[in-house]
């Protein structure tokens, strides 16, 4: 089954909206095994409408419609809806009920322009908004079904969840569908392709299609695949992802389940604190509070996180964790020396079990021959040893900090690993 | 001038990830007066993108397609590009030594797979890629110009504005365009537009347009129009502003100008410090880290910004910033004492002239009758004198963390503009 999500609305045209409407109807879809082949933004005009229905006709067997649904002059979709199917607007006395009684719960009036969200076209088979006043309407075409939503994103959130996808299970056999995904942190996505090429030439012939999705210091490499039974469809991934395994373990930091939302390094770092009953604090230089900010935005922080201090400068270097004045004379802040007195002192403290610093060159300026932009020193701590290690990231600031934290948060992790 | 925005990639039709970049891009082409007629996204497709391309082309004047350029194998953007142009791909030298510069600099050697990403069809424009290794394509067919970018954000908006926009406007004579936006903390959307409802109604008389662009903690106004004069338009705006200015002022804290970037508050503050030759630090408790991240955001932060200490802990807050142990047991963390003597302390313990301390309940959880989520306390100090606030925001913890984050930075704005 392929669909398409059309979005009608001027104010997504100019960039003053995100069209977070069509992610999330996306993300039902696929999870249904939809497959969703275009997605389309267009204005609140009758020709342009009535030409991206006719597009999708050739190609979708859906099109969900959402926007230009409201009460206002601008919003031209229903008339346009029964103008492309031929016949008339009428009121349907159900919808007009739900409407009066919208109002009537509100303690207000049904005013003459809200009357006529109860207006649908001839035919249409309608669905009731429970959150709003403008009802869905589903309509057929030659083999096309579409399938008008309000643009409100709560609104049709539960009309899409509780009456529009049911609708289209029970009467659709739909293949059932299945992905993971692999968190990575420490290559790019270019090494990750030149390591795994033969792994992945064999895929096609498992029906596994994969994608590489690649941020600041993260790439996600996502496997899915479809076909009759489901079980079948999990252990072909499985396979497919304990051979990738063998080849790049190092790298791994965590997995996307199906169904399940992306978890982020500082979530997996914090759950795994708060499985082994320990606690950990920072001393960023570099990162200037970024990685104390990635774990105080989970909620229930507090159970892992003690606290952080920004020594942005040699004095508060000095000052408030007793860094040895005479490394910044010999080594300067950039250097192990200095991260490991960091972190020791950090760990010291705080009186927490673990302790990570970072101190490097974030950039633009600041940089040396011998330690150019990028340059970044990393040292994990706890009551039984300390390790720092060195890496050269690039020379765009805020990806600097973004790397260093990733980087950071991943080493951290492997440090627990091993001490557990 | 009509644009098509056309966004490549699988990822975004699962819902995955959202197309940040097509918001991005609309925002640009509609302040230089480009209309914005239709966003598509489509699959990495040979036949999908070759159909979008025959519907844009017929259409629009631009397309701008973001997307599908990276080194590994789901990317089928450029393939499709030099076959829909009738052309080969050909080794562009100048973006083989742009890349491998990139590899480079970075300690590593050009793989194969990177030395594709300076294949480019024949007879295209060819704009660097400052910030990545795949290049940006423009090539007209027709009366259409279309103009490939990468699908990583931060590449795309620098080869946009640095590169690709300053040629559309030099080649086309765009009417003059003109707008201000006036930046606003401390009075939410509707707020604004009870306050300022008579002068809006007057605006359309004027040919000025104005937009309501809310974020958590600040609302920005953008005030825009167009015409021949660029003088005269600029006159209008400024007029405009000065009415404006008498009946909010005291929610304003910078403005936008044209051509501008957003300056954000902490680079307002910033550049404050810097211009009084003054410094700053933190103690941030319940936003966690997070004002530390903006100020050591901008580039050049340690002229002004000294550094900053997290206390999580209500330990961390004794023993880090010696706050008076009785005070958890009388009046709690999250009080006027707590934070006087967080900021009070966090003054000397940095040798700053200003600091900032913030303590608060983010939520979900903590809350108590008394101080519900969303409570929370900011205090400003110098040398001379100690303001503490109490405010109560939202029940969202990310919303509170930046609501906090963004009010305690305007009202060390505040504060240091009274001490000049």
């Amino acid at each position: 089954m392929k669909a398409e999500i059309l979005t009608i609305g001027d104010e997504i045209l100019i960039g003053q909206i995100t069209n977070t409407n069509s992610v999330w109807i996306a993300q039902q879809l696929t999870l249904i095994g939809v497959n969703v082949i275009h997605m389309t933004t267009i204005a609140d005009d009758e020709l342009a409408i009535i030409n991206a229905f006719n597009q999708a006709l050739k190609r979708a067997d859906f099109v969900f419609i959402t926007g230009g649904l409201g009460p206002t002059k601008d919003d031209v979709t229903k008339k346009t809806f029964s103008k492309y199917f031929g016949v008339e607007l009428i009121l349907n006395e159900e919808v007009l009920k739900q409407v009066s009684s919208f109002f009537i719960r509100r303690g207000k009036e049904v005013s003459e322009i809200n009357r006529n969200q109860a207006l649908v076209p001839g035919g249409c088979f309608v669905f009731n908004n429970a959150q709003g006043t403008a009802p869905g309407m589903w309509m057929k075409k030659e083999n096309t079904v579409f399938i008008s939503m309000p643009g409100v994103p709560y609104e049709m959130m539960a009309m899409m969840s509780n009456l529009i996808l049911p609708k289209i299970k029970i009467e659709n056999k739909l293949p059932n569908i299945y992905h993971k995904t692999i968190l990575t942190n420490g290559i790019g996505e270019s090494g990750l392709a030149e390591l795994i090429e033969t792994w992945e030439n064999n895929l096609g012939s498992k029906n596994i299609k994969l994608a590489y999705l690649p941020q600041p210091g993260i790439v996600r490499l996502r496997l899915s695949t479809f076909g009759p039974n489901l079980e079948e469809l999990r252990k072909n991934i499985d396979d497919e992802i304990e051979k990738l395994k063998i080849i790049i373990e190092k790298y791994i930091f965590g997995y996307e389940n199906y169904g399940e939302e992306t978890p982020t390094l500082a979530q997996i770092v914090s759950e795994l604190l708060r499985k082994n009953k320990k606690t950990v604090a920072l001393a960023e230089s570099c990162t200037g509070g970024y990685i104390a900010s990635l774990f105080t935005n989970i909620s229930g922080a507090s159970d892992v996180f003690k606290g952080a201090i920004v020594p942005y400068t040699n004095e508060a270097k000095k000052n408030l964790l007793e860094v040895d004045e005479s490394i910044f004379s010999s080594v300067g802040a950039v250097s192990k020396e200095c991260v490991e007195q960091l972190a020791e002192n950090t760990l010291k403290k705080f009186g927490s079990d673990y302790a990570v610093s970072v101190s490097g060159i974030a950039g633009p300026t600041g940089g040396t021959e011998d330690k150019p932009v990028g340059t970044v020193w990393i040292a994990i701590a706890s009551h039984e040893k300390t390790l720092a290690v060195k890496f050269l990231f690039g020379d765009d600031r805020q990806r600097n900090i973004v790397m260093t934290s990733q980087t950071a948060l991943n080493l951290l992790r492997k440090f627990i690993l091993k001490a557990e």
